[in-house]
């Protein structure tokens, strides 16, 4: 095919857009060379060279997943709210949920992701072992009501993606099916030449179901990830403190309670404790010899307990803090904050500044303050790293005291253990692997073992091989179609605009004829079909009134990986052809220009 | 290709399914055979076989779009209420308009059509005339909230459109522009095999623009349309009544009044009538012969008298009915309804039953009762057919009376003309090619020629030859794909199930392997391979546990045009190829199968 620029739409754009998304130079170049065009926060149109790549994605796309064995269907963009009420995502995706009513009055959702019909289509249409497993894949158009959508089509509130669901009657047959996702999903980055780390993303609390993003490191990704030298990768939000040792409790220092005004800090405290009480071993007290108390405020989002607003006050090492991220998990399903001065004082028990897990008598015993067993009732949770052994400075609940060699296990115990501080470089890999580092990295794709959640809340059931009703296991499987555009843009482009990789760039050849001589366009024109008739895809800058240095930079602007320039040689039957990505340019004869870029 | 049905998402129904839209035969067997899956009223799935079929249909769209040099794009299907509030279609479009919050309580839509963002896209990108004339398409999925979604893809919520825009800056550009587009959809339903007439949507009142409905005659077809043997072809609300030539007055009778009780409808009118009073010219009073007074409310939708309820009177012959969609052209911009009792109870010089142009004194003088100058100030509208010199029966304004000889032009005049009564058959066409006749017809396609109207509430501008900053003038053009899936598909099938025409057909061949015996399945299987050497895409039925009679079904219901059956004679080199279309079997040597189904 010959694309003819004097006859297509195509505004290359000399100023960078005004726009929010404009913070990534990527997104400016995109709009620049007329890839796409903003129409309200987070939503683009397409425009012709757009939708060639966007078209190049999804076919790379299409043809992993067929040879993954998964059919491709298409669902509605809009779905009535039943089912995701059923599976209770219709509460807990909250703002986040495109909501609307049609004019009777009935609720639907514009989808966010698809488990919900596929579970049912697969409920009306299977009913046997024998039609599973089944993978079903659709490209579509997903949305989501992203708070600060940012970054183009990074995080867009309009987005393609590919989403795919598999079927199963057994775990083994779910980890086959997500194996083939996986390695799919492999395919795919490797074609498009895409660096990627495989990082866990659950911590595995769901009952043996597993989860792994495919992160792109890169500095402007919004993950966190973590990593050792030994191969172990996760999420912040799955990285799962090891449990140290419990240590013996015998022969402990007892408790020693101090004054302690004008401590508001961690920093103050430890300097005051080191000033007024020496330790000990006769080192100095440090902030990781500290219990650390935050009163959370956490709040159900779905189900009975819905609207319920609990108090819980965790405590962790006064050097660490509370990562909102993997706090989210611990407590998932719910809504946190840090509790607000109204919190605290329908709990006049919690001694603000000064909360600490147990009271001291003056003869040295204890009684719980913290933990519903305790006076105050409130649910205590501890940091894992405060096993039963290590002893510890926290506050005496009472008005500018502090204790000093509070024993977790002798003085005070908890209601569980919640995993939430942040993690940190030089932290040990849980599987022993050494110390972890930490990178960013954006997600590229997610696969997941969804297990029997979707199929149970759904009632989708199949007879298996003795004739016995099972759920089915499901596995959800997902891909940004257009952030992964966005992704090669930002990876691959320099200050003069865009380097599309071969297999996605939106035409092979980008064939520029410049000057004014009649006998230059006839030239090129000439190698247009010769290069067309080789099988190449080109864009053709025909146009009769446009300068060089106008062609060669919208050449470099929209990124094709390979321009041929026909200009004064072409009397002698030589053009230049220019490799964008090395700025390399090379005089070659015009008959074998076809042999050489065809290759 | 070769999909072979063991291993393939395809399930066929032996039930109709119980969905409302399943009073249209072809959505039946779309759903039986596995083509879409119902998800809420008017909303789809598309399950494989579905989704080749739409995507061939978009194929040959894609085609003759870029034969009439349209630039493919593509737009959000959400869209900000902004836009569409410029043009005023964010109210006119009443109940039919989805529309959403976001989170931050920004107003969107899911768009209906997208003249306003394609607008807005031009205005953004083209500044002068040299980039004119352009022509836009999309291939997108629309959102409609139909009062009554029926007939599945016939009429949905959302549905597939092909929907192109042009601009240009003069009128003879769009007229061009508009033949391009309405050449390329004759070649289209061409393509296709579908029947179409193109009549005139448009009674041309819009100021010398330009629309033309493709319409496919069918009884199921929602559409009225007239045609004349002459060639007039116009949808119903588009035809104008030819207004007859003024009568002389001198010389008519003068209004006679006369008692009228229990004349509660124009039959008992007449009759009374005849009963009553002789006719001048001997013969008997007809419903013609009465002018009937129908009063309706007039609510303005948008713009500055949004709200304002009016009362209008129409005069109509006796004999015709006011045609609701032909009154909502003439009040274009308003709700229409009858008035009702407290409407009239407003005005109580409209005598309900007895309501009449005029006051007749008893010398014979006459003095208005109708019409915004006259003693109620109610606007008063015509029918064309009631011109001047014409004699009429109607109500004398006087509880139980009517008058006769009441002579437009000299007893009574209007405010203005409606052309709103019923059109029946045998009426004439306007372009005086003779008596026209009604037929249903099911839309199609539509081209408009939108002129400046859009451009214009959006500011689109371009500089012309001479410098000068010009409006620009456009034309709107839109194919529903999923429609005309599911038009092919109620047109091409029998009792059976569906019968694909070739070009669309979800599969050139289907091959179908019977038996139990293993070189029947082997010699199919070398087949399906030959075939696909031959380029022909394969549905193979290779289903090891199926009997011949239900892979006959299965055939019969998905429709693919041609089945190519491996049986018993398989040892003998031969195999039954069945014409689905006409029923036909014949025995073919396998070893020729490939090139007959090539040819």
């Amino acid at each position: 095919m010959i694309t003819r620029l004097s006859n297509y739409f195509l505004k290359t754009l000399r100023e960078d857009p005004a726009e929010a998304e404009a913070e990534v130079a990527s997104h400016k170049l995109l709009v620049r060379a007329g890839y796409i065009r903003r129409q309200s926060p987070g939503v683009f149109a397409w425009l012709p060279l757009g939708l060639r790549v966007k078209g190049k994605l999804e076919q790379i796309v299409r043809e992993e997943m067929a040879a993954a064995g998964a059919h491709e269907v298409h669902f509605p963009a809009m779905l009535p709210r039943e089912m995701y009420e059923a599976t209770g995502r219709w509460e807990e995706y909250g703002d986040a949920l495109f909501r609307l009513q049609d004019r009777h009055g009935a609720d639907h959702l514009l989808a966010p992701t698809h488990e919900e019909p596929f579970t049912l289509m697969v409920k009306d249409l299977v009913s046997s072992y024998k039609d599973l497993p089944l993978t079903l894949f659709q490209i579509q158009d997903k949305y989501r009501d992203e708070a600060r959508p940012r970054a183009g089509l990074l995080r867009g509130r309009e987005f393609t993606m590919k989403d795919a669901y598999s079927f199963d009657v057994t775990d083994e047959g779910l980890a086959e099916s997500y194996q083939k996702q996986r390695d799919a999903y492999e395919r795919i980055f490797t074609r498009l030449g895409l660096e990627y780390a495989i990082v866990s993303a659950d911590a595995g609390a769901m009952g043996g179901s597993r989860s792994e993003e495919f992160l792109l490191p890169t500095e402007i990704g919004e993950d966190t990830f973590v990593r050792s030298a030994g191969g172990y990768a996760a999420n912040v939000e799955a990285y799962v403190t090891p449990v140290p040792e419990s240590l013996p409790i015998e022969g402990l220092p007892a408790p020693v309670v101090y004054d302690s005004p004008d401590t508001p800090t961690i920093d103050t405290l430890v300097a005051h404790t080191n000033a007024v009480l020496k330790r000990e071993d006769g080192r100095a007290w440090t902030a990781a010899d500290t219990l650390k108390h935050v009163v959370l405020a956490v709040t159900h989002v779905a189900g009975e307990l819905a609207g319920e607003r609990e108090i819980v006050v965790v405590g962790l090492p006064g050097d660490r803090d509370v990562d909102m991220k993997r706090a989210e998990v611990v407590f998932a399903g719910c809504d946190i904050e840090p509790a607000t001065a109204a919190d605290l004082a329908k709990h006049p028990g919690l001694l603000r500044g000064y909360i600490g897990a147990a009271r001291v008598a003056a003869d040295g015993s204890t009684t719980a303050v913290l933990g519903t067993e305790s006076e105050t009732g409130v649910r205590y949770l501890l940091d894992p790293r405060i096993v039963p052994g290590t002893s510890w400075v926290t506050g005496a609940n009472v008005d500018e005291q502090h204790v000093a060699y509070l024993v977790a296990g002798r003085d005070f115990t908890a209601d569980g253990i919640a995993d939430l501080s942040d993690v940190r470089a030089g932290d040990p890999a849980p599987d022993g692997s050494g110390p972890i580092e930490t990178a960013r990295g954006m997600e590229i794709g997610h696969v997941f073992q969804l297990g029997r959640k979707y199929a149970e809340a759904l009632g989708l059931k199949v007879l298996d091989q003795n004739g016995k009703l099972v759920t089915v296991t499901m596995g959800s499987y997902g891909i940004g179609v257009t952030r992964i555009m966005a992704v090669l843009a930002e990876l691959n482009r320099d200050d003069r605009g865009l380097i599309w990789p071969r297999q996605v760039a939106p035409f092979d050849v980008h064939l520029v004829a410049t000057g004014r001589d009649a006998g230059i366009f006839e030239t090129a024109e000439e190698l247009a079909g010769t290069l067309e008739a080789a099988g190449l895809d080109v864009l053709f800058d025909d146009r009769p009134k446009v300068s060089p240095g106008v062609k060669f930079g919208d050449a470099e602007l929209i990124g094709v990986p390979r321009v041929v320039v026909v200009g004064r040689d072409a009397a002698d039957g030589i053009a230049e052809v220019w490799d964008r990505a090395t700025g390399e340019k090379s005089k070659v004869a015009i008959a074998e220009i076809a042999a050489l870029l065809s290759k």
